[in-house]
């Protein structure tokens, strides 16, 4: 019977698919047979499933998830320092939404199949959703974080921590302020993240948006070549300035002598020396935007002395970031290494090796404005912690100190040695939970009682609470210390205030 | 030389619709028309953006994330006071995972757009990835919880909390084990969910599928219709008997004498005492699955009554859950009013009125199997919790009790009274930051006072730290206890210390 309803059902895909029927209708009726086969338990003796997870995506297991959670507790634990509220949007937005705020990088966006209704694709940040939720919602000022995942198509490197699927910590502010102040504590709060991470040496590297298109304007660089040059530029972190020169002038079509005045500027790097330097360069600062720029990074680097936060801070011109929507200050922090263990280029600013980019951000005054109906701008500063390659350097110095990382917080387990006494070992689970002690015991009937202990010690657990038919006629409970292995017999009635005691002193 | 790369981009994207270019192709180019306009700010006049979430989602704001908040580390508190580790899954799978696991409901999947490479789907739920976890990593032993969204293209009703993207809360336990001990443990687990978050009175009822398989096999009906028969049964909460006998009848093809015999049994409902009656019955125990899955039921009411929650717990013949992949106990919690306040049905079982279902689960023994190549089974029961539904009651609570709801933890606000203080603000900020108190100014050159005091009552911000010219000459601070509106003054050197004296108390 069963397999008849099988065999029909297999016939009309056979049916639909040699009458070119509709995709839909062909998907819809084959999951039907799938379901009546995997019902039956029929898998036509082949495994039916590739078990992988999607490219560029993974799972987290325990011990992962554990030094996840560590990081996320550092990373809010400095959001909150700071008064940050939070907030959550959806995984997917409208595709509109998404469209032109990537320049290049949209098509790295995943949409999703159109089944009807609204064409929808996956979020490519946290900013655009923000911007969305600002105008959405009237809201002008705000100081936010938000954690979540974000999705792009690109080509990932998975041990070099870049995946298709990550997450991204995000703290930005809105709102109409006086400046440099928000964006003075933007960089404090990436010093502090980095710093409370223990991640070793870092640096921030800053600059401005109105300093690299005053910069590109004196050079003599036509403004539809603005942000293309950007990208160029940027790419300066991991190639040699002839090699960007090269790509100017070869790909993009930028006189060699306009790039040369450009490499003039780009290769240029200090702190508030280099700032005076350049606000006595006429040529620069006869450019409105540049000078702007300058005399509020000026004011910035005031804040930062203030703040403590100046000496891993580097104004470099050669910072250009790629997201069309900055307009202002740009920043990103990489970690940095004495000796090279990894084919990277020689960052000669520092003397030492980039690994590459934890944290980046800048200020975005035009993109609230972009959703909102009468063009309503809202200035925003703010900036995104990349956590997936922190978790790869965590993971790694976990792996290397041979540190035992716990993956439950179980703090008794209660165990005996005799046979049927299953129940009572509920019983004294049952009171242990009601106290809020967090216990576990074995689901077996009769487990003996080396497996028992041998779980304890192994998953971290600090007590042991066993039991005997002697302990339960006595009235008493012995207590296991599992790294001293000495016993003591409690009176029952003492037990948890015992357990309590010893759990404060771990 | 802006607006003609615009006029050039609008040509082609022109040109390419006339000649039925590939769709893709004029996506990409379109894309670029409308990332050159954004740049340039070119909105053609109208509203560039609809402003809203995809249908059947939502924002979460900052009031709203701090009730989830409250709400998740209650139930993860509760997770781990069972020794639960944690493990996460990408938000997408291979189409093929998701496939053949949810019977009828398959429908309502959602696909990503195939843009080249693997065939992905949204998850509908954590119970399949994990399966496909467990698979992949051959693990036969674990007891996780995994909190995450999961998403389906359902008919939404945001107000009874029904969303097409929404959080699920898992706990499993996979691992051959004595029968009943871990699914005990999962509801004594709910009931303590339940009873923490203070939502009111609730009902878990509890069934077996082999019961019901058992059953229908004794009443006549073909092994085909088992799974179709379950929906119609899994509707008797919303449904009157008789309305879900003319379904069996009219829709699904049952003769009537057999949805009679159907009848006798899915209206009974009641504690050991029916689990006792229905061992007595000869025509039932005669089918092997049904008489081990009442001799289980009794097994479990057993240990339910050591774990202190029958009391809470009614097996109910009516419930069989919708999901293909259960094959022992199942399990539903629902809230239950007193007063009706909606239109829905009366429950009969407990004289009151179901609010809906908040946490639904079950043991589905082969479900891994269905991933492992060689069909290797590992056992599972698990459980999950809706959490929408209670976001919602417990919002609902918040407003009608006129609570205010902290979205910041921020301590101390620094404030003056004075003009041209930013950066001695910002000092005494940054000491505060650096001693672990989390504190806030304002993003203002000069600020009125009355502002500062203002938003620090509105946030609930318990200290207001205040300078002034005076103040920085004596080495002193003003403290200001907002609540009480007293003030007093403090050494510099001795603020920390007082603040922390002054936070512990709050």
């Amino acid at each position: 019977m069963a397999d008849a309803s099988v065999r029909r059902q297999a016939e009309l895909v056979r049916r639909l698919k040699a009458e070119d029927a509709p995709q839909d209708q062909i998907s819809t009726e084959l999951a039907k047979l799938m379901d009546l086969k995997a019902q039956l338990g029929i898998n036509d003796g082949k495994p039916q499933f590739v078990l992988k997870t999607p490219k560029g995506t993974r799972d987290y297991n325990p011990k992962q998830m554990a030094i996840r959670e560590k990081v996320f507790n550092t990373i809010i634990k400095s959001f909150k320092r700071h008064g940050a509220e939070t907030i959550d949007t959806p995984v997917f937005e409208l595709k509109e939404t998404l469209m032109g705020k990537y320049g290049e990088d949209s098509k790295l966006i995943y949409d999703l199949k159109d089944q009807g209704g609204e064409l929808l694709s996956l979020r490519y940040d946290l900013t655009v959703p923000f911007a969305r939720y600002l105008a959405m919602n009237k809201i002008t000022n705000i100081k936010r974080y938000q954690i979540a995942k974000v999705y792009r198509r690109d080509n990932p490197a998975m041990t070099r921590g870049r995946y298709r699927e990550f997450y991204q910590c995000d703290f930005d502010v809105a709102g109409q302020y006086d400046a440099m102040i928000p964006d003075a504590e933007c960089l404090k709060i990436i010093h502090e993240i980095l710093s409370d991470l223990q991640l070793g040496e870092f640096l921030i590297k800053v600059n401005d948006r109105r300093v690299l298109d005053g910069m590109f304007e004196v050079c003599g660089v036509p403004a539809d070549k603005f942000r293309t040059l950007c990208s160029s530029v940027d790419k300066m972190d991991k190639m040699a300035w002839k090699d960007v020169k090269n790509e100017m002038v070869a790909e993009k079509g930028l006189a060699p002598e306009t790039a040369d005045k450009i490499g003039e500027y780009v290769q240029l790097n200090g702190k508030s020396e280099l700032i005076n330097k350049l606000l006595q360069d006429d040529k620069l600062c006869q450019n409105k935007e540049a000078l702007e720029g300058l005399n509020d990074m000026k004011q910035l680097f005031v804040y930062l002395n203030i703040f403590g936060v100046e000496e891993k801070i580097i104004f470099d011109l050669s910072l250009a970031r790629g997201l069309d929507y900055y307009t202002g200050v740009i920043y990103e922090a990489v970690l940095i290494q004495k000796q090279a263990n990894e084919s990277t280029q020689q960052n000669e600013s520092c003397e030492s090796v980039g690994v590459g980019s934890v944290a980046g951000g800048g200020r975005y005054d035009g993109l609230v404005g972009m959703f909102d109906p009468k063009g309503r701008k809202v200035p925003c500063v703010g900036f995104s912690v990349g956590i997936e390659r922190i978790f790869s350097i965590m993971e790694q110095n976990v792996e290397a100190s041979n540190q035992k990382v716990r993956t439950t917080e179980t703090q008794v387990f209660v165990a005996t040695a005799q046979k049927h006494l299953l129940e009572e070992r509920m019983k004294l689970l049952s009171e242990l939970w009601e106290s809020g002690i967090k216990a576990e015991i074995m689901y077996k009937k009769n487990p003996k009682l080396l497996n028992q202990l041998q779980y304890s010690e192994e998953s971290g657990i600090p007590l042991v609470a066993i039991i005997g038919e002697q302990e339960l006629t006595e009235g008493v409970v012995k207590l296991r210390d599992v790294s001293t292995r000495e016993e003591i017999t409690v009176r029952r009635e003492n037990l948890i205030e015992e357990i309590e005691k010893r759990i404060c002193s771990f």
